[in-house]
């Protein structure tokens, strides 16, 4: 590593960022469909510069606080994909007032209540829920989106787009075949509403989000935006569903050893929940892990180790049990390698990454964990 | 409330965290032991400077980092209660040249490069394990503990206090006897240490350190030190272990309210594991919670409402489940309170408070979430 590391850091590998944004924007454009990347797993302006290289011009964010340190980046064309907020509408009108703002709305009442407070026009879209059942209006209710789309089309300041889709019960799935069936599933379901309302708004958008499909899935048809997140880094997560190899994972924990237990082969790490995340992953044999340990090398890491992993986190603590031979690796003082399980919350928890080239990027909440006093 | 809240805010009740400072230091002087609170809950030099009413003069931190920041806050007497990370040997240093340090070890190794780098002299104590599991020497292994003691007498640096515990147990407990046993248990074996080394260090200190512990057991003899953190806030979890009752918890996230769903009868906030983190409570009828739901007031909070609760967390939507009654009590743009499972975690993520008095006060890993653009 080109820096001295002596707290948890998160390591970014610049290069595999690239490719994972490269095959993405590849398989956008081979499809005909926008990327609209979701930024909310780096939430760096440095990062979200490596995208305009790949053509990409409008984002998608999870927050109007995301949205407005975006645009004060440059980023003209952004969608909050998250029900609109109408406590913020003050920021809203902020936003809108400079960029191509996309909200998007669950029902009447976030409607009547942006109509009444908005000062510049939004673009909206109409959250569909095409099976996931944590939000959107049910893909089948027509009732419920015939009145949403009529109030839409009354007030001034809202342009009906479209419908989105957040398929996040992929995230549970580990075979491609039933991911194939969910986007599917969505795609038919969203034609269905499109060809309900072309007549009078011919040009809706058609918009996906999940990184599973967009990973997996080759032939992207059907819709005319997609909007991934987490492929930019990866994480133990999609490599489990399938969305990722192992070689993919972009981002690694350097985390220091602070003590060693032989009589139980476990190994303490300075790294815990509030760098990590509580997130944990069932892994195939049933056993859950909170992290996989990777050899740090010159400019990166390895693939994962077997026989050693994170079992357990406290607040700042690790627990890695280990094989009497992998536990021989480890001295006190020694940095180890952990591939994240969910790498947005890790960022998140982090605020910010040193490139395996020695950079050092920023994340919007804060100054890296690892460079301030 | 007394200040407007747009996005998912934590509130805090100074008087109750007052209440918690205030019995947890009664009991302290009752008992004839030293109060050296852990910071790593509330991580705020506002909340630190509380204490000082109640006669805390020395306090317990989680990280190098955290000891310099309330180090700059005028503490001058601070205990690492984590394995020395022998990587951070600079700011170790600069830290000793200006207060009294107390770092803790679990080996020998640690003792070398500790002896090897300091240039001021640091308190050393023992980290013992005595039933957690989870790091310190094992109480019973004397064999490691004389090689250890022995190494800390030839350091000239290094001036061996004595030996500290956290019984992380007690948390998996809910039952007051249970938690009396370990403590019980803990401090026999501290004792048995003591006896053995009271000839030649003859001001030995016992320190223990968890808050079911400190919380439930009435009469805490035989320790000469305690260093709970998390009762200053309390949380779900420890209302759970018998801790705390709903009332002492001090601290409530604010969240929108953004989406509803009456088919199913669920609330859908802005409020996500990036506000809440992951944490998850089992609870008595073995169903999970990531929160129980209060009504917000004037000045404060109610008691958890019965039939209403946060049910899932993903990266920024929180579900709530709700009786049909809770679930018509609340519309689009209000905003429902939440009690944290683990308020350490929570407070870590959101970065700072607003209690409910209208005063904003920071924390150690950045401004407040809600305050900053």
């Amino acid at each position: 590593m080109p820096m001295k590391i002596t707290r948890p850091t998160l390591l970014l590998d610049k290069q595999k960022a690239l490719q994972n944004i490269s095959r993405m924007a590849a398989k956008a454009k081979q499809n005909g469909v926008r990327l609209r990347p979701h930024f909310k797993t780096h939430q760096s302006a440095q990062v979200g510069e490596w995208f305009r290289a790949y053509g990409v011009e409008a984002i998608t964010v999870s927050s109007v606080r995301m949205a407005r340190y975006f645009a004060d980046h440059g980023w003209t064309d952004i969608m909050i994909a998250f029900p609109a907020n109408v406590l913020e509408m003050e920021s809203i009108n902020e936003l809108a007032s400079r960029i191509n703002l996309h909200l998007v709305a669950v029902n009447q009442d976030t409607v009547t209540a942006l109509a009444k407070g908005l000062r510049h026009p939004v673009q909206l879209s109409l959250k569909i829920d095409t099976g996931y059942r944590r939000t959107g209006i049910l893909a089948t209710n027509y009732a419920e989106v015939d009145a949403i789309v009529q109030l839409i089309r009354e007030q001034e300041k809202l342009q009906f787009a479209g419908f989105v889709v957040h398929d996040g019960h992929t995230y549970k799935q580990t075979d491609a075949d039933a991911i194939q069936t969910i986007f599917n599933t969505s795609v038919y379901q969203l034609r269905q509403l499109r060809n309900r309302y072309k007549a009078k708004h011919p040009n809706l958008q058609l918009s996906i989000g999940d990184t599973p499909s967009c990973s997996i899935i080759e032939a992207l048809q059907g819709v005319d935006e997609i909007r991934p997140g987490n492929f930019v880094f990866y994480d133990l997560m999609q490599q489990r569903i399938g969305s990722c190899t192992f070689e993919d994972i972009a981002v690694c924990m350097a985390c220091p050893v602070v003590a060693k237990h032989p009589d139980r082969g476990e190994i303490i790490l300075y790294g815990g929940s509030v760098h990590f995340s509580k997130e944990v992953l069932l892994q195939e044999d049933a056993s859950t892990s909170y992290g996989r340990v990777v050899t740090l090398t010159e400019d990166g890491w390895s693939e994962p180790l077997e026989g050693i992993q994170v079992v357990s986190l406290s607040q700042e603590h690790g627990v890695v049990k280990a094989t009497p031979e992998q536990f021989s690796k480890y001295n006190i003082g020694d940095l180890m390698g952990v591939l994240p399980v969910h790498s947005c919350l890790t960022a998140n928890l982090m605020q910010g990454y040193l490139t395996t080239e020695g950079e050092v990027l920023e994340h919007l909440t804060g100054l890296p964990q690892q460079l301030v006093s």
